[in-house]
């Protein structure tokens, strides 16, 4: 370990020692949080003259800003709000960005290879590839769940929902066979928030868009398995969710979990048999894929394993942070899978590449957490035992969110969806936009079927 | 004929005579400008006072503002911008909103049938269900061209522009296959918008984006198989697209078209082969595929035979407005499928349907036509003669542009991505959003997809 040390110092001396010529090439695996976090603090004027320069790799052309896919979801922000182009905010930096997708690494030869037959050669290594939605081998959640990870994935969901109820307007019979009940399976932070806005989506604006429509046959249904939501939080926060999602007719399920998925309906772990056609999956995740696939030792849910440096164990100059990596909590487990750990976990790394980093290696600083619950109503729990409920918990979560996106039109962007939203009661992103239905070399028959002719 | 017409007034006499009680349902089929336009004027409180009752039909649950769509597919506005859900804006009036295919019409029972199934009487029915893209027979457009009539189409558009450039910097070799090779086919206003706005493209974004990448290996063509561009603009207003199109760097080939197009070339009428992996096929559009569908005769580019009035000659109670309507011109011919002569339409029959009409019928006043070439260029021909090129014009259009767009928040969005954009220097709307990547019930493999195993 302290081996590992020295070996990384002497790594990155001679760089120092001759700034210009020799450079430090760092490849970071994913633009999340941590991933975006770290190609920014390697980019630093001071670090490129250090000699370090920055590749980051991302499956996609842009960041997505997790914490607010639930509003994409239900038509309350628009997907590019919470988008923020990889190549618009680190181009001043001089970071290199390569669109593809890592699919293997070569310890030896420190070469990442990409899934479009490209490779890049590193000398350190950062993989923040995140996590991925996980079933945990539920039968149907696969096939038939909707995932919440993605702007794909949202815009997916908004799409969907939207169209259930213009199907039970269209035909009264799906509004009796689970078209309007929606489940969503998970009380943690993206449960309970998705639950209360999709709560607020009825109440708001299906009631005027859709006259025609008996709101009692909505149905809107909160699975934990635990005995409380939002798990993380204190007893008291957990308390005043469920009062506020159960006072806007959110059916919460506490110790019930979902037993297998169908395409219309949903066994819980009671052994009721719910009719839908709505399972959106927030029940869980596991780290990317890549993690397992390192030929080292990996934790329960893929996470890899570091030391107090964040380094990868068995790795040499391959470091993971936040959701990939297994990094111990002060109170025992494993830290959470949340960006506020990546981040911090990324200036840490940041700092060992630049060979500032403290001896006694990564200590994370619980800042809280926050969860919103609809309109007004938030839980935060600040450093200090600050408990904070309420409106004051809502417009804190709404403030610290907003400085938290990146990308000055973004911030503008939900702000002005936020107050039009929020003003009008309204949620005005509510397009049902199917790219599938669009004619292209890859989906021809789109264009074809919607010609006559077919 | 004049038979017709004391029929329709005799069909809407007694609602007038006893307000309240007998009503006339209208049923309107498309929410594009003309439908819009029919349905918000059959539902004045003057006309739902006359017994009026409207429903308005269509495939999406929103209004497309279909002449910034080449601003979508190049980045610089976001697809909400110029999406207008059709519920919001017309709830308030009392229209019903029906999403749905419609696939036959019984005159005789006056049923429209849908494609899930379900069907709607009526007493008058308008079809203003607009144009689809038309490949007039060209090989291999249906299947390896781009369309660019809807936000899928535009969105779908995007993303591959926006991926093309990414894979040339993924690999040098993409850049000189044909991969940074745009080819718009048609010297329309649609085909000049789109040429001029992917070289703004190049030239402000990629240019920043891409340093990585040569750009004079990047080539916009656009086609035009008469001989000049903009054929119902003035040649001055020609000549000036021509050459600003060309001062941007755009390849114009006049008096050539597509003689066959493949997924990594096209092949054009002078026999030339340009590898290309992008035709964006802006030469034509046809009536929807309904009209043929109605057995009444059709002209070319199927659109229906109507009267001095709108009515669909040989079905009763139908009428058809803009790009599905042949209503001749007086110069000659018949008047084009434009935005104007739908939405002039579309009043016409509304005073009709209410009995308001001038005996005279429908006549079209030519309001001029705009064009915009890139930033800061534009062409406009006003009534009385008056011309405006360049900058003049391009303020024209955008006023013009934003006082026609429905819908306050969309204006405003619109706005703030233009002044943005133009202070900016920027296209901002560049993610590459790809739906299908999503974790669906429809397309469950995309999840297993981005699982390892797979």
């Amino acid at each position: 370990m302290g081996d590992r040390h020295r070996t990384s110092a002497q790594g990155t001396a001679p760089t120092r020692a001759q700034p210009r010529q020799a450079a430090l090439h760092v490849v970071v695996v994913g633009g999340g949080f941590g991933g975006l976090r770290v190609a920014r603090e390697l980019s630093t004027r001071r670090a490129r003259r250090a000699g370090v320069r920055v590749t980051l790799v991302d499956r996609r052309n842009h960041h997505t800003f997790q914490p607010l896919l639930y509003q994409v979801a239900t038509a309350g922000l628009q997907p590019q709000d919470i988008g923020i182009s990889l190549r618009a905010t680190l181009r001043r930096r001089g970071v290199e960005i390569r669109v593809g997708e890592v699919v293997d690494i070569d310890p030896t030869t420190h070469r990442v290879h990409l899934a479009d037959g490209g490779s890049l050669a590193y000398d350190r290594l950062v993989l923040a590839a995140g996590a991925i939605t996980e079933d945990f081998g539920v039968p149907g959640v696969a096939e038939h769940g909707y995932a919440l990870k993605s702007l794909a994935d949202a815009t997916t969901l908004r799409n969907h929902v939207l169209a259930m109820f213009e199907a039970a307007s269209a035909d009264p019979v799906h509004a009796t066979d689970g078209g309007l009940t929606f489940v969503v399976a998970g009380g943690g932070p993206t449960g309970v928030e998705l639950a209360g806005a999709l709560a607020e989506l009825v109440d708001l604006v299906v009631r005027r868009d859709h006259p025609e429509l008996d709101l009692e046959q909505v149905r809107i249904v909160l699975l934990e398995p635990r005995e409380r939501l939002l798990g993380t939080f204190a007893d008291r926060s957990s308390a005043h969710a469920l009062d506020q999602l159960t006072r806007r007719g959110v059916d919460v399920r506490l110790g019930i979990g979902v037993a297998r998925a169908d395409a219309d309906h949903v066994q819980l772990t009671d052994g009721e048999v719910l009719p839908t056609r709505t399972l959106v999956w927030a029940a869980g995740v596991a780290a990317s894929p890549l993690a397992a696939h390192l030929g080292v030792p990996v934790t329960a849910g893929r996470r890899l394993a570091v030391d107090q440096h964040l380094r990868v164990v068995g790795l040499r100059d391959v470091y993971a942070i936040g959701d990939l990596a297994a990094f111990p909590a002060a109170e025992g487990g494993l830290l959470p899978q949340v960006a506020p750990v990546a981040m911090q976990q990324a200036g840490h790394v940041a700092k060992v590449v630049l060979d500032r980093a403290p001896a006694r290696g990564f200590v994370y600083r619980d800042k809280g957490a926050m969860a919103t619950i609809g309109r007004a109503a938030a839980v935060a729990e600040l450093p200090g035992g600050i408990r904070l409920r309420g409106f004051l918990a809502w417009l804190a979560w709404l403030g610290l969110h907003l400085l938290q996106l990146v990308g000055f039109k973004n911030r503008v962007g939900v702000l002005v969806s936020w107050i039009w939203n929020y003003l009008r009661a309204d949620h005005a992103a509510r397009l049902i936009l199917d790219q599938r239905e669009a004619a292209t070399v890859e989906t021809s028959n789109g264009w074809v079927r919607r010609r006559w002719a077919a």
